[in-house]
């Protein structure tokens, strides 16, 4: 038996943070004289009641963690958040049904950004600045998970990313000034994009609202249009800059921040994904002008924005992209699983899991020509262990198994071909939206039946945690001896 | 510099060999009185002139091959064949265009079955017989070169599939003697196949031309409405098992034919094929039958044909599957990808390809519990090197990645969205219909742009001799010194 104590006990201190945070919309609902404050109010109550409990009857008799607690405290503490973060959507006056609101509030901490909202140009501001909160919690949450939890568990490949600060043995004083460093950078970022999307004529709350949820890669907006509510030009270049931003490793901002300012410049990961991206962005803008769907200042500026938006997963559109042809459309599905940068919040394959697999298929042309010789792949110039060539190329096979199979449930459970793939692949790797008619950029999920809205909430949390977390927890041996 | 003598020798024999197979169809035109006789029998005289003159201008001065020379001469025969395959088309009465010529006999000589031609039914019985023709070569020749070339050359982790017969020092008797036997009981299978077929009512011509498509899971057929032609379930049950057949690998039959009656019942990759396909077939005709699109009888034989159509990559169609909901559609283009046995007829990913990985993804799955417990995975009882493990999961990335690019540029071709992404697939898995109203199975490949039909050409290629066999010739260190 696991002693589930420890991840108990995690699960209420974040329960606790998350009912504290819930005073920032019920704060903000009274401040606009909104009677929903006090539906926040509750459900802070509750959490926290929930969350102290837990605290109380599991602080003692137990030691650290081993590794079977660790996986099951990172799976369950995802799926507390979305369902104690669901409890404000159902209570409020807006009514959303039980499956609703969880599916909402899991795409929010998964970073998702898939919704079944509308009419959210009248939707009361508490409600808004939640679904923005619950991204900008879940962007930062998956930064630290990525950093202190995936290496050690060695998910896919993330032991690359050890950071000494977490190996040492006196680990807590330093993780926890490097968690305070990465928290410091992640509200900086924030605060500058909010002051970018104010400058371009975002109203302040829009701005914060918009700032969250780009740093998190997460997408929800406060409007049905997404960001084609604006038509300033700068607003889509500063939404794309603050989603590219939010795609970087934040390990190397810290970096960076403490003196070694090519940190950044200097990581082959960042230097991959903005190759990846502006190819992609340039064909797409290529298409789109060349299509004559727009003049070219507009073609560069949306292919741009939602290529960026959708390769980093964040999912808001500037423009319904299904109308600019089906370039555009293929591009988009493919896009949707590449992501952004390990350590980022981001989800998708990731970059680094590319390049390990170049590295390794580069290798293998090789030894193709030269049975005999001996060729070693290279990562950021160190060699890669066989161990994490082999767990990244697993990821890549569980990673397109897991799609094919929601798909094919999905589609099992009625919904129409493009509905059943893009929305398998928009769970599976966070982005938000799908393709066509129903839950594309100008859609919305509400009309998908329950189990549909079940499966894709099980798929984002399978693709926010990197899958394996999720997935060991299926294995019969996990619960033996 | 790569002394091509060798590879061009092979290539004259086997264009040789071609010309020789034109006479028969020139055989049938003459018997049925159809003056194209006249159109095969210059194709084969052009054919002979040019292979011969390749044998005697390159025939010494060479000893053996070379690993480089291995890869050319097996690209180069498959183009070569597709070239000269393409001539009777043009020539004949039906005036096919050199793209669509050449499109015809690549999808035929890669087992493929996608076609430009429609008014089959009216069609001269030479070039039906030509098409089953150049699948039925292209069938039994994949096999050879599954078994000699393919180990040799390390191929996405074929050499697991190394024939003793092969390695042996006194190579060239065994090996003739291996290629024989294969001939052997590809020839019997065709018959028996084509007794099948006969004994539902199938006329004679038919039944041999449905046979020799069906052991080499090509897909062609005599009719625009495939095995829609026919209403009687025993043609359809018949050709299930015909191409059930054609997916084994061949070397098994061998042992089981020489003694070794339970090969085919041992052989783990036969396991798992049945399994997957009875599963993927059973789900199928569930879903058919409880949307009410057909009765349950119906149902069956429909969803178990197409099933094993799709999967194996053949092709046949029994009735627009497109009509049967989402469900059917997902799976088509999943099932797609899947393929059969190694050393078969099918092309696809190939079933012992998915197990290699599940083994590596489970024994990650318990490295992950057990960070320094030692895991070893295995295939078919024996542990599998790590060579092959990392050759297996680079073919599975480059297999995505293929795909992906085709789609993309097809997408930038101007095709539509299903179009797209389910001709690429269709092209790398040589399968042959795709899904949607152009390509899918009531559809055909005419109407598509040259450019598209060049890369479905090159696709199908990649596809046909496990992508590596054809981009290695792509990297410039395999010309360089």
């Amino acid at each position: 038996m696991i002693d589930l104590r420890p991840v108990l006990f995690v699960i209420g201190i974040l329960l606790s943070v998350l009912a504290a945070a819930m005073l920032v919309p019920a704060a903000v609902d009274l401040g606009y004289g909104n009677p929903d404050w006090q539906v926040f109010l509750a459900s802070a109550a509750v959490t926290v009641f929930v969350g102290v409990s837990l605290i109380l009857t599991t602080r003692t008799g137990w030691e650290g963690f081993n590794i079977r607690q660790a996986f099951l405290m990172t799976a369950l503490a995802w799926v507390a958040i979305a369902f104690f973060g669901a409890l404000p959507l159902v209570f409020s006056r807006l009514g959303l049904g039980f499956t609703d609101a969880v599916f909402e509030a899991m795409s929010g901490v998964t970073t998702t950004g898939s919704t079944v909202m509308s009419g959210l140009n009248d939707a009361p501001p508490g409600i808004l600045i939640w679904r923005a909160g619950l991204q900008w919690l879940g962007g930062v949450g998956i930064i630290v998970v990525a950093l202190a939890v995936l290496p050690v568990l060695r998910v896919g490949g993330m032991q690359m990313f050890r950071v000494e600060a977490f190996d040492a043995d006196k680990v807590l004083p330093r993780a926890a000034q490097l968690a305070a460093g990465i928290a410091g950078i992640y509200i900086g970022l924030t605060l500058l994009i909010a002051l970018g999307y104010g400058a371009f004529g975002m109203s302040g709350f829009d701005a914060i609202a918009h700032a969250m949820t780009s740093i998190a890669t997460g997408g929800y907006g406060n409007y049905d249009s997404s960001f084609g509510q604006w038509t300033a030009p700068g607003i889509h270049y500063v939404g794309a800059l603050a989603m590219i931003a939010g795609s970087l490793p934040f390990v190397q901002y810290l970096r960076a921040v403490r003196g070694d300012v090519l940190a950044l410049a200097r990581d082959r990961q960042i230097q991959w994904f903005l190759g990846i991206l502006l190819a992609a962005a340039a064909v797409a803008c290529l298409s789109i002008w060349d299509n004559g769907h727009l003049p070219w200042p507009d073609a560069i500026r949306h292919g741009l924005f939602n290529v960026v938006s959708l390769m980093t997963g964040t999912g808001y559109a500037s423009a319904d992209f299904g109308a600019w042809g089906s370039f555009i459309m293929v591009q988009a599905l493919i896009l949707m699983f590449i992501g952004g940068c390990a350590g980022s919040t981001t989800c998708g394959i990731k970059i680094f899991r590319f390049q390990i697999v170049y590295a390794e298929a580069q290798v293998q042309v090789r030894r193709l020509m030269h049975p005999n010789g001996v060729f070693i792949p290279y990562y950021n110039r160190r060699p890669i262990p066989d161990r994490v060539a082999q767990a990244v190329m697993g990821f890549f096979f569980v990673y397109m198994m897991s799609f094919a199979v929601l798909a094919m449930l999905l589609g099992l459970l009625g919904l129409d071909v493009i509905t059943a793939i893009s929305g398998a692949a928009t769970a599976i790797s966070n982005v938000g939206p799908g393709l066509g008619p129903v839950i594309g950029p100008d859609g919305n999920f509400a009309p998908l039946p329950d189990p549909a809205k079940w499966l894709l909430c099980f798929g984002m949390l399978l693709g926010r945690l990197e899958l394996f977390t999720v997935l060991v927890l299926f294995a019969p041996s996990f619960w033996r001896g």
